[in-house]
């Protein structure tokens, strides 16, 4: 009966609970984790179960109970003057885009489990998706927490100050913890102005370095780009041939490709299009584009993003992969790209690695494929983890992150603890060990309690 | 010989240090730090010494030795493509903001003690100042922090990732710490386009609840303002009176006045100068604001910011005042700057308090002047202490916080033990435990390690 809870969303992580609890109130979860820290009994906290790393799954052996906070599912309050919202932790992202926009407003975080994700996973695994660039992660967005802690005492943090100097920042400690330090119950978030109109455009480029270059053009223009997204060509390519319905925005083929999106608030300013067609219009004279186009109308504008929103699946389609969502400095994106996949290609024959994404956050999702015909299961349970491992070293060598956006959970936790300095991981100990001295909180999540034998 | 430096700028805090360290290097701080780790012997951290709160000044007991981090003045690298530059400790603000412009960028974080303030204390105390709105605190111009932890081990956080999931955010948590949880040592700090142009605009309105909603007018047009400063007609009235050279910038008299700047970095964009005007048509047009004027030349444009900026010597030269630098939810703030006044007047009979300073950020200084012909040292000393408990009493009601940007340091200490939940100040605890377990960094500051007796 609680089987669809004890499996993650993908169904890589297949764990086991005695029983699902699901409080109704701030309250009840006060009252199961007090009585669980006393019996020490584990507790798994678990939003919409939209995991990419498998961080809302119980541990196979049983010893965890699911705590779901989905019945936390009221937007307590929505100041549409003051653009704050409080939402409990288990409104779920589309809901609550819906209630912003009720308002005049809009939230403007977006990811593709939108229909599942709550907002309590969504602070607890500081989420990130396709607006980071001009609107942050979760992190910028998240005003105030309410969280009860591993006492079952609740910390009250939910006023939305601009300005709080009193002692260490609660608040975003437990942004992005994972449930591993309290149990977010609400959060007040930051809402953001409607869109009054929008301008996407698609460019062809030469390299990633000319896409960056391009992004610090719109940059030093104005703050009004919103998404600066770059795509390889083969991605293009697999889309193409894979999803039904899509064409190539520009006539003729390009190494490398960039959706970018302007929008503005203003109805009185002037049209985005205008600022987009001024930057592009110089950087195809300086050469720093090839060629570009802006979408004639909402459904060209749809359609573009389809590409973008599509290579997931296309690349599914094209073979098995190993991905990995890294992060490394924007300014040295542009020489991962070409150095990273390489050295993939040369050290795995067969193999072909590139990354597509989140340009203008330095956050791209790099894939290596497996070599044509591999089989799919063997390949991703035998070879794909030396891949990782050479990946993720690549990551570290550049100043890196192995987790750009979708955290730790139970998929990374030897990769973090093999990457991290021991002063890093002895902090973080602490702060678990400070915060959760019974080990009750999502145990086995984000960090194992005791330095692991291959991190000595 | 060190007698400048055990004393605060404003000497109210007389402290005693048996020798100050002045380490030119990272790699001596760390040396210094595992030793007093070793040997238990507190430390205290210090830049520029001009902490409001006392929070670099040693206590009277001499137990602790200051560790002076102004030698590690280097701004090892500056990105102006990416924005980011990486600054040690002891650099100066002023010498950050010249190095800035020097590339050709802006560094957009200012405050009255630019000329001796650090970078290693405005990260650990997360500094504020004028240009808040739309750039926010230190914390959102940190990008990341490297330090030096209690065990002198070093903790690398100077990657300047967008996106960064791997545990709890060290960085985040360094920031504000006020020093008690690792030393500062250096910091990645994100820059700001040039100014391009500037408008700024002296506005007379009736209440503060009008000047919210001309604030509320301003953003839902574009976020072009950078400052947003509330006056009450006191404040004006003390400045004419006492700093010489300063007139009023409109003709007839208003209860409260606003200085608003707008800014724009794009050269091509159109001039803030009309962004403001239309603004400000359409708030007098609906009675929002009664009366307005723009700055027709740079001359003017600072001398109205020379009134804002002559506030607190005004004030000075009116009589002894209890000051508070205090936060409510920016909502909130219009009713309590009327209710709070009139609360304290009663109470206290013969004081006058008002609150002037930062609307947009929810922050203003809240001073109660004492009663006229009172001895100013008797007053601070006997009766400013009942009625600053009473002003913090206020602002725990009103949801906001007794330190909006100053910090605890060593005089709000008690008041920060008196006001916070038990869980609050229990976490403090754990985390202060978690990261300095032998107590060495800057003890006595921010927090007492056991409960004080008051507090239980």
């Amino acid at each position: 009966m609680i089987a669809p809870w004890e499996i993650d969303w993908r169904k890589r992580w297949q764990g086991h609970a005695p029983i699902l609890l699901q409080p109704g109130s701030v309250t009840e979860v006060q009252t199961i984790v007090a009585a669980a820290n006393r019996e020490r009994v584990p507790l798994v906290p678990q939003g919409g179960n939209t995991s990419m790393v498998g961080g809302a799954t119980p541990l196979p052996d049983g010893s965890a109970v699911i705590l779901s906070l989905r019945r936390l599912n009221q937007v307590r309050s929505l100041d549409a003057e003051a653009g704050l919202a409080i939402a409990e932790a288990g409104v779920i992202l589309a809901d609550f885009h819906a209630a912003a926009a009720k308002a005049e407003r809009r939230f403007p975080l977006t990811l593709g489990a939108r229909g599942s994700a709550t907002i309590g996973g969504l602070v607890s695994t500081n989420a990130g998706g396709t607006q980071v660039l001009r609107w942050g992660t979760m992190r910028g967005l998240v005003a105030g927490v309410e969280a009860v802690l591993a006492d079952g005492s609740l910390f009250e943090g939910l006023s939305a100050l601009k300005k709080d100097n009193r002692g260490y920042d609660i608040n975003q400690l437990l942004v992005g913890a994972e449930g591993t330090l309290g149990i977010v119950t609400a959060a007040t978030l930051r809402l953001a102005p409607a869109i009054a109109a929008r301008a996407v455009a698609w460019v062809g480029v030469e390299t990633p370095d000319a896409a960056l270059r391009l992004l610090r053009r719109f940059e030093a223009a104005g703050d009004a780009v919103e998404s600066f997204e770059l795509l390889p060509a083969e991605s293009l390519a697999a889309v193409l041939t894979h999803v039904s319905g899509t064409r190539a925005p520009l006539p003729s083929g390009h190494p490398w490709h960039v959706l970018v999106e302007a929008v503005t608030s203003d109805p009185d300013a002037s049209n985005p299009t205008a600022f987009v067609e001024r930057v592009l219009a110089a950087a195809l004279s300086d050469g720093i584009a090839t060629d570009a186009t802006i979408a004639a109308s909402e459904a060209q504008a749809e359609a573009f993003w389809r590409i973008r929103d599509s290579i997931s699946d296309a690349e599914r389609a094209t073979g098995p992969a190993a991905q990995h969502d890294i992060s490394v400095p924007i300014e040295a994106m542009p020489r991962f790209l070409i150095d990273a996949a390489k050295a993939c290609d040369a050290r795995f024959p067969g193999t072909r690695a590139s990354g597509f994404g989140h340009l203008g956050d330095g956050n791209v999702h790099f894939h290596v494929r497996a070599p044509a015909g591999a089989n799919r299961v063997t390949w991703l349970a035998e070879e794909a983890p030396s891949v990782t491992r050479f990946v993720d070293d690549l990551v570290v060598a550049a100043g890196g992150s192995i987790s750009a956006e979708h955290g730790i959970g139970q998929m990374k936790l030897a990769e973090l603890e093999r990457l991290s300095s021991p002063s890093r991981m002895a902090t973080l100990r602490a702060i678990k060990q400070a915060m959760d001295p019974e080990g009750i909180l999502n145990p086995g999540k984000l960090l194992a309690l005791a330095p692991q034998a291959m991190g000595e």
